[in-house]
């Protein structure tokens, strides 16, 4: 089975549900219900219901799932069995904040490298991670089979990369650029605007 | 008329409208058309119309919107007419790389300070922005009336954080912390998860 369209609040939820499933007596738990789960983990039952659907289809009628077959089938969706790589072009303030977050794991997803054009930072590691010279960017990826990209430099240079990306086999762009890029058919993009969130709040602050 | 429920896709797209709107001459565009919007913007003019009609109401047959109304309109929504303040708790990579990003004065934010525990960045200034030790939070926003506020602290200390904010006045709180906090009822809590993103775009390529 295809992993169908999980929605980002489901996909937010779902390495609780596999932690908390994985914590099980597999002896005394071969089943589980939506019921218990949305219980345990103090949930609504409609959600755990609706989340788990997206991933597994519907649970059997007084039976609820089998639990062996949900713990695979959300490490299949999460990608945990399947790790994917991916790298950071700016090791600025917030390329490094992204080096450090140790929250990607959870999807497996493992940022391996960060590329910049300033020569300070040029063949230091942060958090573990390499900081490479932007000039090996492309052999870095083609080498290591990268398709997945952050870029978090300035808007004027963001473009460039883009395409630069996509040029050597990157196929999956997480944009911090304050601009909106173009890339080719096929290329998937997402724009992180960071102030959207606060705003958000602020919105939901003036309607109270 | 009190902000509706703007939905954070819309939210996204309205400074674009406002700037838009704004570069418009007056003595021509004294009305103007979601169909018009629409193309110079690039957007689905079904889209354009969602959008409008959430924060402004239904243009009118033939007219379209008034442009001047729909400005203020927009800036009302955006809050732009009403700075709000801002503060950051913990100035480590993540809260920095806040403090220098310059996308929430679209949206009528202003990050006016941050506060840590560590000497060795109390009484600096990031960006033009002070950094104060964390024994004056309390002071300090209720001397400045601030209402939201971003936690960017290790997870074992944010609880303790969110209640200090909580007990001093503050309303909204944005949280990067990788921990469920709770608050009070009446307290709006976002949280932030950023591997989310990442992991969406993930399994929209696994998808494919």
């Amino acid at each position: 089975m295809k992993p169908t369209n999980v929605m980002r609040a489901t996909l937010g939820r779902l390495p609780a549900y596999l932690q908390y499933l994985k914590e099980l007596d597999p002896a005394i738990y071969g089943n589980i219900s939506a019921t218990i789960i949305a219980k345990d983990l103090g949930l609504g039952e409609v959600q755990v219901r609706k989340d788990l659907n997206a991933v597994s289809g519907a649970g059997r009628p007084k039976l609820g799932y089998k639990t062996a077959a949900l713990i695979k089938r959300l490490e299949d969706v999460l990608g945990q069995n399947k790790i994917s790589k991916a790298v950071i072009i700016g090791a600025g303030k917030l390329g490094n904040a992204l080096l450090e977050y140790n929250g990607f794991a959870n999807y497996g997803l493992e940022i391996t490298a960060a590329f910049d054009i300033d020569e300070s930072k040029i063949g230091k590691t942060e958090f573990g991670k390499p900081i490479y010279n932007l000039s090996n960017l492309e052999n870095y990826c083609k080498e290591q089979e990268v398709k997945i990209a952050v870029i978090t430099v300035p808007a004027k240079a963001a473009q460039d990369i883009c395409d630069r990306l996509t040029g050597c086999g990157v196929t999956a762009i997480w944009n911090f650029a304050p601009c909106q890029l173009s890339v080719p058919e096929g290329i998937m993009l997402q724009q992180e605007n960071l102030a959207l969130s606060l705003a958000h709040l602020k919105l939901q602050m003036s309607n109270q």
